[in-house]
């Protein structure tokens, strides 16, 4: 089966933060359709073995290819790290994740200094970024720093909160003094925290550093890829439509997701959940 | 641009030892023509930082792609344990290894004992054969067993030699006692040792054990993905039509070459090594 041009681009996430991936590709390829699928039965994948990571990815990519979706995007950081080259290896369909682009992006905005990632525990003991980056420059340094309170806090809604900027002073504290010019949030929740991450790097660097957000690093590759594949959307004219699908109850989920989605795009599709049983329909 | 029908299947390894990978393909889909590219002038990979195996692989495969094959296949297990994700993600011309389609395959002969893995250092320590065992099935047990000394006796020829036999009682001792009962050849060169292990296995574990050859696996897989992306040769009556590049003098090569292309297939395209300089051509 050939990949159809008018086809969507798939998104999955393991819940709803991979809505700032989904919001990055909105602005980056406007008339470009989306199905985003976020597996919030059974979020989070970070505490998982790789196996099930693995296995849940493959249940997600199924639904979405059944979609007939002409690109799969893995928004999920713990996914890309773990389950990105079995996704990718022997696929027709293209597969791209959030490390790489972000990886080579910071490697490209750096002027030759220290590189740091801010990830989840999960996707910083992966050393997937390490790998990525060292990939492209095996010289490069890079500080890795595991930041478990910065999801919870952008869930709760804090992002320009006093506890976050003194919680982002103590998790960034070993960036003082180093040669840092560049940081990669390497994680779809932390985009909401630009402001005080970058505020507080600079007052602990002592110099401006660059930030970047891996899902913008991503919606730049997958623009370049689809021009390469000759699958970009037929219709320039029209906007994107999107549709968004859920596996836990929609309900649950509506404040969160618009905080992820809303934040970022303007007078697009509207936000509209649906529940979908990725496990069963497979 | 998108994929043609009519290319040919791209195969790379680090020398000549994924010739066993390309006659098995041959063999198993003879109206697919081929073109086949030995890095002779870079080989060994094995004992290179995973970097360089990455930036090698890639020149290999972008030296492919501007022939415009339509799969990429991966023969080498180095370049597929360390390099196959940075490969696939974000191709648009799908990209095959040899290590999942090898453990794949063992999983399904196997008949729930333990799995033996035999390959170079490199391949062994970089547990990918345990990882895509467990992707599938976490709980397997799994012998992994380097066996640095069977690619010098494939290259010196001695396939049935006493001396193989006394190496191949050494290497494989500990499977002695195991519920083993599928061995996966692990690396390019191992399907010119099979009778070799295979007599060997039996006598220490006291039954006949199934060898793995993931060359062949992975030519079932590959000619099932080009039906699936409907990318089969459009005549199936013709013979396929193979070119043989190597970056090195290709008259150093010729015997070796010969003996892993020529001791598996019959009656096709004559071997003519033809010199290319991948790096400066890139």
């Amino acid at each position: 089966m050939a990949l159809n041009r008018q086809g969507a681009i798939g998104v999955f996430d393991s819940g709803l933060g991979g809505l700032t991936v989904a919001a990055a590709l909105a602005n980056a390829l406007p008339h470009e359709s989306m199905i985003y699928l976020g597996d919030t039965a059974r979020v989070p994948y970070g505490t998982r073995s790789p196996a099930t990571v693995v296995r849940y990815a493959r249940t997600n990519t199924d639904f979405l290819l059944k979609q007939g979706v002409k690109l799969v995007i893995v928004a999920c950081n713990t996914v890309s790290a773990h389950a990105l080259g079995g996704l990718a290896e022997g696929a027709t369909t293209p597969v791209l994740g959030v490390i790489r682009p972000g990886a080579r992006t910071a490697l490209a905005r750096s002027r030759g200094g220290d590189i740091a990632v801010l990830g989840t525990p999960a996707t910083i003991r992966s050393d997937a970024y390490l790998h990525a980056i060292h990939e492209v420059d095996p010289d490069r340094r890079v500080h890795a720093i595991a930041c478990p309170l910065f999801v919870p806090l952008v869930e709760e809604g804090w992002l320009d909160h006093p506890v976050t900027t003194l919680v982002a002073r103590e998790y960034l504290a070993p960036l003082a003094g180093t040669a840092v010019d560049t940081i990669i949030l390497g994680c779809t929740h932390y985009p909401l925290l630009r402001a005080v991450i970058s505020a507080v790097a600079h007052e602990l660097i002592g110099h401006p550093v660059a930030l970047v957000d891996s899902a913008e690093a991503l919606a730049i590759e997958a623009g370049a890829l689809l021009d390469r594949a000759n699958l970009r959307a037929p219709d320039a004219t029209a906007p994107g439509a999107h549709r968004f699908f859920v596996t836990d109850a929609p309900s649950t989920s509506q404040r969160v997701a618009e905080r992820f989605w809303g934040s970022a795009v303007d007078g697009d599709s509207p936000l509209i959940l649906e529940h979908v049983d990725v496990v069963t329909s497979a």
